[in-house]
C-alpha cells in the first residue's frame, strides 16, 4: 500500500525536465517514468510478435474494461461500472444522448458557463440533429442550483470549473436534480486524480472523464465513462459500435447491446496509447484518494497563501474555501497573459485563460512545496521588477 | 521514388516473426521496424521534456490534417480533404449524420449485407435515436445498384466486402446514386492501401477508413474521414467537438464550425497511436497506388491458382477477377474452421469467417510470392492428411 505521506511523495516515478516547475499537470500530465519502456514492450512483444492475435493473447480486447476497473476506486465507483475508450468530447455526446432518451418528455439540458466548451459543442451539435425540440440552457454556475426544475430533463456539468477550480457539490446538485426527476451527468476532466469523488454515494447516472490530466496517461489518452450499475441493462447506445454489441465476433446484421459497462464501448480501442496509460496508472496503486485529497489542499493552500502575501496586483479568481475548490487556482491580473509568459520563459509552466487568468495546477503525486515555492519566488520576481513587459511577453498570439 | 517492383519489396520496413506467414494484414497490419524508436522518442523528446508545449511545439495539434495529407494519395483524395480521428465506427456515425442533414426529405439509407457490422450497428443507432422516421435498407451486395431510386437518401457501402474481397464499382455505384440524388458513403476499410483508389474522380461525398489494416498503423491506430472539398464550408457537424470549432482555444461557449476538412474533428488526438503511425506512412511514400494494385493482383492470383491446383474441397468464395476484388481472398470449406486453426498452429495465420469461410489477405508491401507458396504448400499438407481432424482444431471457441 502506497502512502502518499507528503505532497510529491511519487515524484520519483515521473519525469519532470530539470529546471521546470510544472504546475500544468491539469492540462497534461508528465511522462511516468515506465511508460516508455512499457509501449515499447507492448508494441514489439504484443502487436510484432503475436499480430493479430494480441486482441486475445495479450488481452487487448479487454484492456477498456480492465483499465476502468483500475480507475474507478479513483472516483467512487463500484468494479464493472466503468470503461474506457474515445475522447472526452464523445463520451458527452454518449452519455447525454443515453440520458435524453431516459427522459423523453423533458426537453431541457441544464448546463453552467464554467463547463468546459466541448461539452456544451457536443450537446449543440446533438440537439441540432435530433431535431426534438431540446434546448440547451446554460446558466452561471452560482445558479444551477437554482434553475432545477421539474422541466429539466437533464443536469449535465463539469465538477470543477477549467478555469476558476470552483467545484460543485455533486452530492447536493444529484440530490436536487433526482428530487426534481432529472438524470445527471458529471464530467470529472479536472476531478479524477485530483479530488475526492464518491459517485456510487450520489447515485448520479452517468459520468465521464479524461485520463491525460491528473491520470498522466499521455496526449490523447482515451476517456473514460461511468454508468450506474442499475441502468447498465436499459440504457440506448447512440453510438452502437461492434464493440458494444453482444457479440461482437458473430458479426450479426442487426445491433444487440451488450451486457454491463461494455454497451458504452463503440470502436476499436487505442491499443498503444492504453499500453501508456496502464503504466501511468501504476502510480495510484494504493494511493487513497483521502491522502490525494489532503496533499492536494496543502498544495493549493501553499500557493494562495504565497502569492497573496506578495501585496501584488493578483486577485484570487478561485474559492478560498479548500472545500470548494478542486486541485487548480487561479489568480487574475491586468497583465496575467504576459506575467504567465514571463513565469513559463522562466521554467515555471502554468496557463492562461482569458480575460486576464493565470491557472496553476497542483498534481499531489509529483507537485513539491518546493514547486510551490519555486512558482512563488519567481512570480514575485516578475511582478516586482515588472519583467514581463517585454516585447516577447505581451505580444500575444492570435488564438487559433 | 519508392518503386514497388515485386511483390513484399518493402517487407524489410517490417517486423514478420520467424516461422510466421502473415496472410491477416487485412486485420492488423504488422509492425513496421521504425514504429517502436519513432514512438519512444516521441514520448520521451516530446511528452517528456515539452510537456504540454507539444501541442504546439511539437506540432501534435496539427497531425490529425498532416497524416491525413498523407494519406490522401492513398485514396485518391486531394491535400487538405482527410482528417484523422476517432474510430472507424465514430467516423461512420460523422458521415451518416452529416449526409442525412444534406437529403432532409429523404428518409432510407441504402447499404448492404456485405458492409462490416459495425457501419450498419451505427447507422441504426443514429437512426433510433433522431426517431425521425428514416430506415435502413440492407440488400445483398450484387443488388445494391438496382435499389438505388429516389427515395434513397444516402448509399453507405463498404466499398471491399470484408467477408469475400468482393469489389463493388465505385465510380458507377456512385454515379447512380447521384442521378438518382442520393449522397454517398465508402468505407475503405478494406481498399485503402490494397487497391487504387479515385475518390476525387467518382466525385463520392464522403469517405472513411482505418490505419490499421493495410496503413499498418498499430492496433486502435485512429480512423480517416474524407469529405469532398466542395461540402467543407456547408456540412453541418453532429459530433460538434472543440477541435472542429473555428477557435478551439477562444473557448466561447456557442459551436462555431472550423473551415476545411477541421470540421470533421472531435477531441483531442491520440498522440501516441499518431506517432507510430506516421512511421508506418512512411513505408508508402512514393509507392504508387498502380504498383501497388499490381503486386496485390499478382498474390491473389498466385494464392487462388496455387489453392485450385490442390484439387481439394476447397471452394472459391471470392470473385475471380480480380477487377472485381480486393486484396483478400476467401475459399469455402466445410471445415473452414478447423483448417484455418491447423494453418495457424503451422504459422501460416489467416482468418475465419462464419459459416466456412477461410480469408488471407495479401499486402503488397511485405507479402512475396514465397509466402504464398509457403501457405498453400501448408494448406496442401493439412488438407492432404487431414490434421486438421484433430480436437484442438475442431474445438470451436465460442464466440464472444
Amino acid at each position: 500500500m502506497t502512502t502518499l505521506s507528503s505532497p510529491g511523495a511519487l515524484r520519483h516515478l515521473f519525469h519532470l525536465p530539470d529546471g521546470v516547475v510544472y504546475l500544468d499537470g491539469n492540462s497534461l500530465g508528465p511522462l511516468p517514468l515506465s511508460a516508455p519502456a512499457a509501449t515499447d514492450k507492448m508494441m514489439r512483444d504484443q502487436w510484432g510478435e503475436m499480430l493479430i492475435g494480441g486482441w486475445n493473447k495479450a488481452g487487448w480486447m479487454d484492456m477498456p474494461g480492465a483499465l476502468g476497473d483500475r480507475i474507478a476506486p479513483l472516483i467512487g465507483a463500484p468494479t464493472g461500472s466503468v470503461v474506457l475508450g474515445d475522447t472526452l468530447s464523445i463520451k458527452v455526446y454518449q452519455a447525454l444522448a443515453a440520458a435524453l432518451a431516459m427522459r423523453p418528455d423533458r426537453k431541457t439540458v441544464l448546463s453552467d458557463s464554467g463547463n468546459f466548451p466541448t461539452d456544451l459543442y457536443m450537446a449543440q451539435g446533438l440537439i441540432d440533429h435530433l431535431d426534438q425540440g431540446h434546448a440547451l440552457t446554460v446558466v452561471q454556475p452560482e445558479n444551477v442550483a437554482g434553475a432545477i426544475d421539474e422541466t429539466i430533463g437533464v443536469v449535465m456539468l463539469t465538477h470543477v470549473d477549467y478555469r476558476t477550480g470552483r467545484m460543485h457539490d455533486m452530492a447536493a446538485i444529484t440530490q436536487a436534480a433526482h428530487a426534481a426527476g432529472a438524470v445527471v451527468i458529471w464530467d470529472l476532466a479536472h476531478s479524477a486524480g485530483a479530488v475526492a469523488l464518491d459517485l456510487a454515494g450520489c447515485e448520479a447516472e452517468f459520468a465521464i472523464g479524461c485520463t491525460y490530466k491528473y491520470l498522466n496517461g499521455g496526449p490523447g489518452a482515451p476517456a473514460f465513462i461511468y454508468v450506474r450499475p442499475d441502468l447498465h441493462e436499459t440504457i440506448e447506445p447512440a453510438l452502437a459500435g461492434w464493440l458494444g454489441h453482444k457479440a461482437p465476433f458473430a458479426f450479426d446484421l442487426d445491433y444487440a447491446p451488450g451486457h454491463g459497462i461494455q454497451r458504452m464501448r463503440v470502436g476499436t480501442p487505442p491499443v498503444i496509447q492504453m499500453a501508456a496509460l496502464s503504466a501511468a496508472l501504476d502510480a495510484w496503486d494504493g494511493v487513497s484518494q483521502a491522502d490525494m485529497r489532503a496533499q492536494s489542499i496543502v498544495l493549493s493552500e501553499a500557493f494562495i497563501a504565497g502569492v497573496e502575501a506578495l501585496g501584488s496586483e493578483a486577485v484570487l479568481a478561485s474559492p478560498r474555501d479548500p472545500a470548494l475548490r478542486g486541485s487548480h487556482v487561479s489568480f487574475h491580473h491586468p497583465q496575467g497573459y504576459a506575467v504567465m509568459q514571463a513565469l513559463i520563459a522562466e521554467g515555471v509552466i502554468g496557463d492562461f485563460r482569458a480575460p486576464d487568468m493565470m491557472r496553476f495546477g497542483f498534481a499531489p503525486l509529483y507537485n513539491t512545496l518546493d514547486d510551490i515555492e519555486a512558482a512563488v519566488s519567481a512570480l514575485g520576481r516578475i511582478l516586482e521588477t515588472e519583467s514581463w513587459n517585454a516585447p516577447e511577453f505581451m505580444a500575444r498570439k492570435a488564438v487559433t
